[in-house]
């Protein structure tokens, strides 16, 4: 792993999600840019192997027969592009936090880097993880709501309503400066997310957006909050609501989508429940862990109905498709790549890039 | 009564509404245009008078000493204009269906014929009339919020998502033609409804508005669906999101505000319950009946908590500040008006005019 | 109406009912045995007669040819007895309050004049109006839950918590008073209306039951408190739980009923919503306003679907069934008896006895 | 691990859940009494070290140096007590499926074993591994409830509402035989699970019982539902329901406090909320994850607010406590003992043995 060291919460939930199934264990880590909080994160995770610098990581670990398989990316944004590039450059797969890359032009080479290459790679949309998200997929896919009409998309927090980042709070920090998070802060953090969960569930990409992005808490550089109108190729229209100053909002992840025949319905904080509504029928409440869903949504479900999973079930179910992955290109087999990849990645700083422009342009549609 | 007749859903809501207290018993009607059923429907409501026009009433009720106190127009929106220009020429209180007319000419004509003269008006933005948002207001008011940085309403339905219209449907026949209904049919049917909620409660009105209608269903003349942008007097942003073709939706009006210090949830469809959510603090579950409730949501309870309450008696809520304004008037006193009137009339017909104008634009901000 | 004077919450809730489908009014009543409060009560509800005895009142009304139909008792316990006796016997329909009597011979006296006579009684088990109860009685009856296998049914509050009785509240003060209220306290209040949906909605009587019942505030000299383990002819068991003592429970009535190939669920607090269990499959929410419900779910239902109907609609419907067989007799037809009446009253009282009885003997099992 | 082997659904959870923090690993196995898939199941968790006997195991790990540090049974009840004195006798450590064993005797043997000796020993009630549910204990203690007046809790599910124990299911199999589960089939299972949440949370213990146990399913030799009433310690009362055959319902554990001053409510199905009850107040939703919550609860949940944690990580939560005391009991420190132990055993052993004496009694009083 590269980055991720104490105090980075996302770390440990990288750890857990990577090994949760067994077939990865985490051996060696640049954790952080401190030599001695990465000896002490990677003594408190028993790695084998430590290092003070992801590039020496990279060649010394392709150099070694016994070296990783793959890497794990958890820094913040900015180092995304460059740790990325080095271990695809050395040969070895790479999982890597969203946004894929601080720029649109990072971005398109980490495409071509991968597009070219042997290397595979995933970017962690974790949300699609969940089994009831890729049961909605297939039930889109299978024409279940007839044509889509409406969808309804929202991530709202409340975490940034304070002004944390003059505070002393490292992840407020870096989270709102332009120079490591990028051109945007709350849509990039997790309107993205939720752009991405919009387009794995309809199956149908974001044509244009016409957005109004504010930045509520005074004094912030980036954007906290944002409300953009949408449109869907195909003709469906829609809404992406986000925000990280709503203020008693933990993780408020939800989508809806309304088509011809029904609707769908998921919250993210109730994430083993999809609400299906079928016109002019009792909306009926889908399960995780029950009979009649899809062998996709079954695929990714490790307990019986009722025995609830969450976050890190969902997280794992990403590398477990990625892992599964490693194996079949180190046994010579083409990848399946049922995980969320650069190209995702790219969609995202897209939809950044045009959220941005579309706001300081005073709300015009723009396409993406 | 004028309106309201046989087959008209909100006839007997109103007659219900109004009855409900004690306080007002309905008398005489003029409920529909065709002869045969203004008869049947008066006899079905055991009414003393009974009237083929509109005018007829206006002036008889006027000339008798023991006339109407109020007539209610339950109408079609085009008549709203004419009957309440009658009625108030003749000097008889008004309470009126919303929209309050066709056009904003027409709305200025009756604010000026409103308070120009002694009689009084009421426009039945009912859901205003729930406990639960008059304690929302009165939060809001007092503070206990803080500033207001985010609004979120919506009122989805599902009920015109097939073209009613051309299969005999009287009430969707008459809401989806310009003729009948006016500039817009979703945006003025049910979306003025969710900015009058969105001005009560926040007590900040719209400033401006970016809006995307939808016409989904092929053939339809007006707008069934709408997605607005708003900006609010005083800084805050929000969002407005309403839709007839949302597959699967009853009636789902729902408000979310977020300030600095606390949020606030409601939906009409639970309405007892209000969720207040202070900053760092369990979200708490405000109910209807209840002492801890403020005055004013307590004036308009009937029921002891956990009795629920719900669209009939929310109202009756209008009808009782009215009906007690009445009283007042009829006694020399001053009217209280704790009830929506023409001024809220106008601004949702200036509302309906501002977002059928952005919309056809491309979605331009346009101040209201 | 006798009783329900000024200060009785229940007053008005009758009236309200009474009149809501606008088949009724109320003209005449002895509302207090204190004249002044009766005079007052009266006053404010407009009535035409008022009585200071329900003797009199009985006796005038019944000679009068313009006099009441039916008369309403809204008294405490130990009255419904001898005022039900005064206007049966005087040939005027009778609605009462539950419980039918403070006694069995009461109960049985009154089952005997009613069952002679021409007389309708009707006793306001209201809850059995709600028309998602009704939608649950027409589907097990239909078999849709196979054969029936378990009933859980609860009503919990907390009104009573504190020794109200001592602290000069009128309505504590009677209910927990053996001489008014009867035998029991919390079984008889509410246990008797969970006893009441549980039998209505099943179709299935309880055979047996073995109690324990408590008296939880010191002091108070009824049970408030009661956890009854239930078996029902067919061989079901249950459980019936109520409380006056659940500290920050409203009026938290619910039933569940378990069947061999589906269960149902409904809570009176979210009346509107039916929650249907097929097994194997997703759980259906059925909505009152619906086009899939029952017919008699719709014959009691005055809103489209999502405009929230409750307690006093649901009270509503009892007078409507008994306002609609008040009629049929006045025209020589036989009356339907779509509403409690004096049996249901008669198997509540056995109820309490019962019930009461178990819990002395040390929780016995006792057949009903 | 002994048990648990291919199949079983517990089996994985114990893996997952002891390896989750990163704090131990499965090195060696006896998971199944068949050597072919006691060798397959072995190797899908490439293990180091695979046994057909949990008797070689326990010599051969005990004679190593370089041994497993505990064992984790995960078989079906009737090997609990053998395998575990075996592996205590050996002085290794234990983690045991509930319930301790099939007979009290067997348990109270344990118990002696256990308290004489060294090693440590934790029994799964894995339901109090939710942060939630430790929040609600430490609030009980904190006397933040007044005195508790009545508990209800509740352990329905679904899986056994067929005879699968006929047509081949293993699980049903076992568990619905009295030579493999012991004397109670649902008491046994989930009863136990509730019994033990109850006297977690209030601390009182359970001082006597009245229980209605039923087969159900015709031909089935066990319980699979039971109707309990209940008698706490300091004058509580309350009642335990458990069904297996509860149609529709996946794992609905559920319990609810009610005190003199406030009341607790928890849903195992959403497992992050915690509903509190304080009298006169509005109920308030405490959120696993918030900065408000006590130590306890924060000191067992891995992620922020709005990130669900599930069942896994409860489950997890069992393993951390017991882990970190066999590191401390290999340091020389003194265990904390924060998990269920052999008492928690031996006190699940007594609830089933009462409930089935009380039961075919004909529903008596016996103390616990």
């Amino acid at each position: 792993m590269v980055g991720g060291g104490r105090g980075a919460f996302i770390g440990s939930v990288h750890r857990i999600a990577a090994e949760l199934d067994g077939q990865a264990q985490i051996v060696a880590g640049a954790m952080s840019s401190h030599p001695e909080i990465a000896r002490e994160s990677a003594a408190a995770w028993f790695l084998e192997r430590t290092y003070t610098s992801y590039a020496d990581m990279a060649s010394s670990e392709a150099a070694d027969r016994e070296g990783i398989d793959f890497v794990i990316i958890a820094t913040p944004n900015d180092l995304h592009y460059p740790v990325a590039r080095a271990f695809l450059s050395a040969g070895i797969h790479v999982v890597c936090d969203k946004p894929l890359a601080l720029t649109l032009a990072e971005g398109e080479e980490l495409v071509r880097l991968v597009e070219a290459g042997p290397t595979l790679f995933a970017l962690t949309h974790n949300y699609t993880g969940y089994p009831a998200v890729r049961q909605a997929r297939d039930m889109v896919r299978a024409g279940q709501l007839g044509e889509i009409r409406k969808v309804m998309v929202e991530y709202t927090q409340d975490w940034l309503m304070e002004p944390l980042e003059s505070r002393g709070n490292k992840q407020a920090a870096w989270r709102t400066d332009p120079a490591r998070a990028g051109l945007s802060g709350c849509v990039g953090d997790i309107g993205t997310h939720a752009q991405n969960l919009l387009e794995f569930v309809t199956g149908g990409q974001i044509e244009a957006l016409c957005a109004d992005l504010s930045c509520v808490v005074a004094g912030r550089r980036l954007d906290d909050d944002a409300s953009i109108l949408l449109r869907l190729r195909g003709g469906a229209k829609g809404t992406l609501i986000c925000s990280q100053v709503a203020c008693g909002e933990e993780n408020r992840l939800s989508i809806r989508v309304y088509g011809s025949q029904a609707g769908l319905e998921w919250h993210q904080q109730d994430p083993s429940t999809l609400i299906y509504k079928r016109a002019g029928s009792p909306w009926e409440r889908l399960r995780t862990g029950q009979s009649y869903l899809r062998p996709s949504a079954k695929a990714v479900t490790r307990m019986p109905a009722g025995h609830p999973e969450g976050y890190l079930e969902a997280f794992a179910n990403i590398y477990r498709g990625f892992i599964e992955d490693v194996r079949r290109v180190g046994l010579g087999q083409a990848p399946v790549r049922d995980y969320p990849g650069v190209q995702e990645g790219l969609r995202g700083l897209r939809f950044i890039a045009q959220a941005v422009a579309s706001s300081r342009a005073g709300s015009v549609w723009l396409n993406l």
